[in-house]
Order: structure tokens, then C-alpha cells, then sequence
């Protein structure tokens, strides 16, 4: 049995809401908004802050990923050398979020949604590490079916999305964003269907 | 209902293990060796030299990339411009790979192990891509089991091996071996176990 399933996900692939529903079966805790807003009580930052740095920030820093790699994340001081300190302010958050996803496993059996959970949790024995990808026809029909039709064509906002993810995840983790080796497995929504990846993730939780 | 499988697999992942019960259990031909020896009948060029130039080849030419997208492989005739003339032969050895991976579904349901058979039937709606990998430790520990040991040290063999995949699948598709993109489904073998990711493929491939 698991204790943690982590969902890496393209931008409208559907990794969110087979996250919800594997949860739901599993009758586990579900970390996604809940996520943003447990950081927010317990940071003081804005929901509206956490949400905007806590995933898709394209800061150049980068000196949280040795920090990260040697486990070393409960305490932090340095700065990135920026000079309006906004990426500082995102490191800063990041370690806060990095701590309380390293914690998040041992309160009970959870489903968290992106944020490099993957990565947070990669030495933990009992955790299932996935990435829900899709090709862009899907994602774009998702999109717009779920966030409505914007300016800016659906092409451009699912590369812009997968950019933002990309550069975070790399920057934190130095590790590329997608590659099948950093999971345990990864499904092409679009091709399998949303329903059958949330019943393989359920299956293998439970063994 | 699938009517083909194509395994793809990091050297010592368990894949080509993995291809061959999921072929029993399907009741489903199975090509790993099998290809190589149809190959060499209808080609005319010994199974050593198709073993090692059929998937493992460091050539430098990529020609047949484009023929390959463009689906005219049916003619071939181009120089790849190498004096001794070996990867010329190699370009014709994939001509004649790829025109048989293409037919072979339609003889009858098959698993296909390697050889960019993901990439080869990337275009058939009934064709399930997998990528199956594992961590090092987990490699090089099957390998030893499986070929005894040798000289080299198997992290060197895996390296090796996998780079010469690589390059291969690179040099023929123009993709990234081993993004989890370019499949269905990728699995940790090491993580899930080699029964698990049978156990998946079989129910995947019957829906």
C-alpha cells in the first residue's frame, strides 16, 4: 500500500482531475488548492502569491537546488542576488512549500498535485511518482473547454504553461521536467482516456 | 482491442522479459529475435550483422530520417556519403526494417520489441507505445543475472548500450529516446516490477 501519489502533469492534459479522482477512491487527502491555501495560513503570503510563484515563477535563481539536494532546506538566508528580491521572495517560498511536502505524507495517505512534489518525495519508498502528459489537440480542446477561449491562441498558452513548469522544475531540481526516468509511470491521457489513468494509479496504490 | 504492442526499454529494464509474457498471455506473436531472423531471410544479410546494425548503430548519416517522415520508404537509393560505405548499408538495413515493422500488424496482433517500432507505427490507432526503464542499481544487478559478467563494469555497459540507442533512435526519428511523449505509457520496472507492467499492457492492449 502507498502512502503518497504525486501527479506531475502537462498544462490541460487532465493530470488535476485524475489527481481528484484517484484521491476520491482512495478516500485520501487531495493537495492541490488545498495546498496553496495551507501555504498561505502558515506562510502569511497571499493565495494569490503562491499561486503565481509557487510553480510557474521563470526566476533565474537557483541556489535552492543544492540546498534541496543535500536536504538542508529548514533553514535559508542567502540571497539570489536579485536586485527588486522577488526571487528571493520565490526561494523563500519554495523552501516553505518544499517542507510542507516533505511533511504533508506522515498526517496520512495524500494525492499532491505538481509543485515538484515528485522530486520532495523522490527517497520515499511508499510513494508513486506520475506524469500525466497528452498531445497538444487534447490539451487545447481541454482548455478551452475548461478556462474558456482567451486572446491568446491555445497552442501559445500550452507552451507558455509547459515553458514556465519546465524552467521552475529545472530550477529547482536540476532535473528536465517530463523525462520518464524521474517517475514511476507515465500515461498519455489523451490517448488512454482520463477514467483508465485514474484506475491504473488506483490499482498500483494499492498494491 | 489493440492489434499491436511496441515495447521500447532502457538495456537491462526488463522490457524485452516483459514483451515476451505479455505476447503468451495475449496469445499474440512476438518479434525480438524473431524480426531479426525474418529479416535476415528476406534481405539476404546475416543475423550478426542485422543484430548489430539493426538498432545499436552509432552511424552519423541521417537520410533516411526524412524518407522515414515522409513514409517513401518504398525506394532508397541515396548515398549517405560515407567512403567506406557502412552506413550506407545501415540506412538500407532500417529501409527494409521499417517496411517490414509496418506490415507486420496487418499479418496478425504482435508485440514489437525495439528497432523505433514506437516511432514506425506512430500514425495506427490501434497500436499501444510503451517505454519501459529502471533505475541503475536495478539494471545493472538484471544484467549480470542475464549475460554474466564481463570486464567492463555494468554501469559502463549501460551506459554504452543505452547511448548507442540513443543515437540510433535519434539519428532515424529525429526524436528524443526515452521522452514520455513520444509513447503511450512509460514504467519503472524497477519500482512497479516486471509482472506489474505486464499485468498493465495486457489490460491496456484488450480495451
Amino acid at each position: 500500500m502507498k502512502q503518497v501519489i504525486t501527479i506531475s502533469r502537462e498544462f490541460g492534459s487532465g493530470g488535476r482531475s485524475i489527481g481528484r479522482e484517484v484521491a476520491e477512491r482512495l478516500g485520501w487527502a487531495f493537495y492541490d488548492r488545498a495546498l496553496v491555501e495551507r501555504l498561505a495560513k502558515e506562510s502569511g503570503y497571499s493565495e494569490e502569491f503562491i499561486e503565481k510563484r509557487g510553480e510557474d515563477a521563470t526566476t533565474t535563481s537557483s541556489f535552492l537546488f543544492n540546498l534541496a539536494r543535500s536536504g538542508a532546506t529548514s533553514g535559508y538566508g542567502a540571497s539570489s542576488g536579485s536586485i527588486d528580491g522577488s526571487p528571493a521572495l520565490s526561494d523563500k517560498l519554495f523552501v516553505m512549500q518544499y517542507n510542507l511536502i516533505r511533511a504533508l505524507p506522515d498526517e496520512g495517505p495524500c494525492v499532491i498535485v505538481g509543485r515538484c512534489s515528485d522530486y520532495i518525495l523522490r527517497d520515499r519508498l511508499d510513494a508513486l511518482h506520475t506524469f500525466i502528459f497528452a498531445d497538444a489537440a487534447f490539451r487545447a480542446d481541454r482548455i478551452i473547454r475548461l478556462y474558456g477561449e482567451r486572446d491568446d491562441a491555445p497552442a501559445k498558452r500550452l507552451e507558455e504553461k509547459d515553458k514556465k513548469r519546465k524552467v521552475f522544475y529545472k530550477n529547482y531540481t536540476g532535473r528536465s521536467w517530463g523525462r520518464s526516468q524521474n517517475y514511476d509511470l507515465c500515461l498519455n491521457s489523451g490517448k488512454l482516456g482520463i477514467e483508465e489513468c485514474a484506475d491504473i494509479i488506483v490499482r498500483l496504490a494499492q498494491k
